[in-house]
């Protein structure tokens, strides 16, 4: 993955991109559309990235930036992993129901990779990130007395709940995403306080007996 | 929208063009493709459907149909919100699990319609049957002695919550959609006994102070 995008015409090139992603749809999207809007001759597009997954990655990342550095604000050590899952998930809220246009795009390029069999890495790579990224912020959250959270479910529980919601808001035409999500929030977090997403460590005597098995 | 279908060239017309859609995504399904692929003239579509929008409606609603029948068999009269609820939610966990094509699909047609001005009702539409059906069910399962439940707020969880995790399973290729849902939805279950999803009776004395600002 193109992880240190630093050549100016490259930006210039994902910026193009995300800008005719966003408008009008991934299909508009053409290498040779891309290098127009960019003022760019069309082989440049094919100089600076190795091919239009790259090119549209890079795209993805470019839209998930903003909203992984927003969410990791709100997250404080010690703070205990369900306030943390809560803050995540608020936070990524509020900054999803901002960003409407770029959320609809992720989900549209993600299903055209899907349906692109070649490209079919963008979507895997792209919830990946998002995965480590709140996986980290949720350890770094972590109060060290507290039992031994399940940082994997818990991290996949907050991306489902916040994505599930930003589909109602798009199909149904709305624009009340945090506030719809709130009550499901506060039981998710409620739900992490009362051990629902413990690892649950197995006793000594269970441990033997598996042994035996 | 088309509610009762009874034409058999109308059926026809559908599945067509719905294997054309889950098969090959939504841009492959042209007019003229479909009435090929249904073996009946191109003339055909347009004397069935007004426009594609309507026949695109009626694939959503045939994916749809079985999931709405299957989930509705696990909810009993008097077992309360919010085992109606988790019911639900593992019900169509299940469901959606096993026909991850149509999920794709569902997705797929809803951004092309958000995508596609003239046809931005369809995925409005089909998240409201949804939402209703959830209403009917939620209301089919609420025990007589059971506070008030806010039945919206708890149907558009439901859904989110859900689809939340049919994008994940979709975006990172997997197949475990009933595992990975199953701690939030214990968290949502206990979150709606515990009163989270309640709605808020206002008491006489603040009833009387609104009527007086």
């Amino acid at each position: 993955m193109p992880k240190t995008l630093s050549d100016p015409q490259q930006i210039v090139l994902i910026q193009a991109a995300a800008k005719i992603i966003r408008e009008e749809g991934v299909s508009s999207a053409t290498t040779r559309r891309i290098a127009s809007e960019a003022g760019v001759p069309l082989g440049s597009v094919h100089y600076h990235f190795e091919n239009k997954q790259q090119l549209f990655e890079a795209v993805s990342d470019s839209f998930g930036a903003t909203g992984k550095e927003w969410v990791a604000k709100h997250v404080h050590p010690e703070m205990g992993v369900a306030a943390a899952a809560g803050a995540i998930a608020r936070a990524f809220s509020v900054w999803a129901a901002q960003t409407p246009a770029d959320q609809l795009t992720e989900f549209e390029l993600g299903i055209w990779a899907l349906r692109t069999k070649t490209q079919f890495k963008l979507p895997q790579q792209s919830y990946e990130e998002w995965l480590n990224h709140y996986r980290a912020l949720l350890q770094r959250g972590r109060r060290s007395d507290e039992p031994l959270r399940d940082i994997e479910a818990v991290a996949r529980s907050l991306l489902a709940l916040v994505d599930g919601f930003i589909i109602q808001d798009q199909f149904l035409r709305e624009t009340q995403l945090p506030h719809s999500s709130e009550r499901l929030i506060v039981a998710f977090v409620q739900g992490i306080e009362a051990g629902i997403f413990d690892v649950k460590v197995a006793t000594e005597a269970e441990t033997l007996t598996d042994g035996i098995n």
